[in-house]
């Protein structure tokens, strides 16, 4: 689908909490970097957003604004075909959220599944108003550069439903300015962590990042979790919650010999030092060019500086432009023609 | 108490949902007329709150907007003197909302007695989240100008509590940026309804407006609820709850004089008539000034217009400066900063 002859423009982005892992790449990088090729691809860093739940922790956030910037250059997102928002650069996100909150209803936040789900896992205490609007934020990012395409996993959808309805009622109540966006729901795999925990994650330092040394990989991959009913290298292997085999499923290039693999080690016929050692190969080949690309953008800031500033200042504009449309629509910021109409009744 | 050898600035303002009435001047507007002598005072006109529950009648603010102002013109408040700001033009306003919803506790919002209280008389069906926003709104209302002084009735007491407590929060959190404002409770009293409901209400139709004619104020006052127990003029009659008698307590000059009237009426002395009379002479003769000044502004509506812009430029020139010390505390907006430093180590 064309809209006025341009591709279909994509929002999509993530909270600058500190440095990507690979459960960064398998859920999102992965696709983004396909999606790049075709679309017209707006990534948002959203700073702003990540205050919500780490208001004391503006350092980090801010530190991680640059580290999400180059993970993002060296796993082959692409700044000349892309566009790297920094959010808190475009005040028009709040702006824009706080008119369309004037038309959310108050229920739907409220009940909103995802934001549920997230509040019970914080603490009661510390929720702040501005984690409770994070889903009025969110349709504000995706209608402010009218966004077509959202790609989310599933548990995201509430919130592009939500942007679908507000959209729809926007056009109703004022006329049309926003198109309608579809989710675009991938299999977004979640990549479980080195210790076997469900999600690979930060606060749980079950990681593997995307700026992790070869060393660092070989180190990790050695002290991850496998079978644990294994005592010898010739005993039988079980594959189902084997973590390595879990990584090896994800980075293993062949289907075929990782079939043999499995066979083998269900066979005891391989010992788990080696396909840890098989594992860490295909992750250090997996992230080599990721590591190349990263060491020319460390040798060049000034690039990256310029896929931020370059791509802010473009969303910048195309944020204006959506935000005059808005208030002309809504005829909220005509007082100046209304004053010179009466003026000119005189 | 002066600040940095500035006068003492004071934050208040109406949301433009029609024409101002008695109640309106009785209640605020005849304070505010006593306040801009001694302080700098910002009178904001709210805008983009009222679209919180009046979403559907833009056409209806946006008019709003300008006869509010004619009625601030008309009873007296001065341009040179104070400073008339549209909201909706300083969207400095929601981006500030929005960074300080990050260190409101939900909770807060949630038990806010003023907003329950409000919540309470909407159809919670039509409650938008804006609406649930708008103490974090206010907050930046009065944040944002860095006053410290506001005048409220003791039912808004919450929301300047709210207002004091982020502040500090702030202040301790980021460094020392806003002044702690305090509220100014005055004796703010209420004018009931021309029909002696509790209120004078637009959506009551029991106002006397600012800018009804001599006529106009005859005719609804001819109209007024007086004592239902008393038949004739000879009759005595009631004091307590009778309206015309509690407009005479809000408009008479002389209290001596009326306190003779008073016993008039018990005693059956003086008609309803005659006292109706006394009354429509008396908001008549206290509505002469404020319907010349208005004349004149009608006959000069770029008076009108340069009042709003000129205000609203001083407005948001602060509210630029203040976003400005915001961000730099809050150490949110240095990515360039950080950029350069990273470039500066090569």
């Amino acid at each position: 689908m064309m809209v006025n002859n341009r591709k279909d423009r994509i929002l999509t982005g993530m909270r600058p909490t500190g440095p990507l892992h690979l459960g960064h790449y398998v859920g999102a990088l992965e696709n983004w970097i396909r999606l790049q090729q075709k679309y017209d691809c707006y990534f948002l860093i959203a700073d702003y957003q990540a205050l919500g739940d780490h208001v004391a922790e503006i350092e980090r956030i801010r530190s991680a604004v640059l580290d999400v910037a180059l993970d993002w250059l060296a796993v082959g997102l692409d700044p000349k075909k892309t566009t790297f928002v920094i959010q808190s650069y475009v005040p028009e996100h709040a702006e824009l959220a706080m008119l369309l909150s004037m038309i959310i209803p108050l229920s739907r936040v409220q009940h909103n599944p995802t934001l549920k789900a997230e509040i019970a896992q914080l603490n009661k205490k510390d929720l702040s108003l501005g984690f409770f609007n994070y889903p009025a934020s969110q349709v504000a990012d995706i209608l402010l550069p009218k966004a077509n395409l959202v790609p989310v996993g599933a548990d995201q959808l509430p919130h592009v439903e939500l942007t679908r309805d507000i959209a729809n009622k926007f056009n109703r109540l004022y006329g049309h300015v926003f198109p309608i966006p579809t989710a675009l729901v991938g299999r977004i795999p979640r990549l479980v962590g080195i210790d076997g925990q469900v999600k690979m994650s930060k606060s749980l330092g079950n990681c593997i990042y995307l700026s992790d040394s070869r060393e660092t990989v070989e180190e990790k991959v050695r002290k991850m979790y496998t079978d644990p009913t294994r005592k010898t290298a010739t005993d039988p292997g079980h594959i189902a919650g084997n973590v390595v085999f879990t990584y090896l499923d994800a980075f293993h290039p062949n289907r075929e010999e990782l079939q043999k693999l499995k066979l083998q080690y269900e066979q005891g016929r391989i010992g788990d030092v080696q396909t840890k050692k098989i594992l860490a190969d295909l992750i250090n080949s997996f992230l080599d060019p990721i590591r190349k690309r990263r060491k020319h953008y460390e040798a060049h800031p000034e690039e990256v500086k310029a896929a931020l500033m370059e791509g802010t200042s473009r969303a910048k504009k195309i944020a204006s432009e959506t935000m005059a449309e808005v208030k002309s629509a809504m005829k909220i910021h005509n007082y100046e023609e209304g004053l010179d109409k009466i003026t000119q009744l005189q």
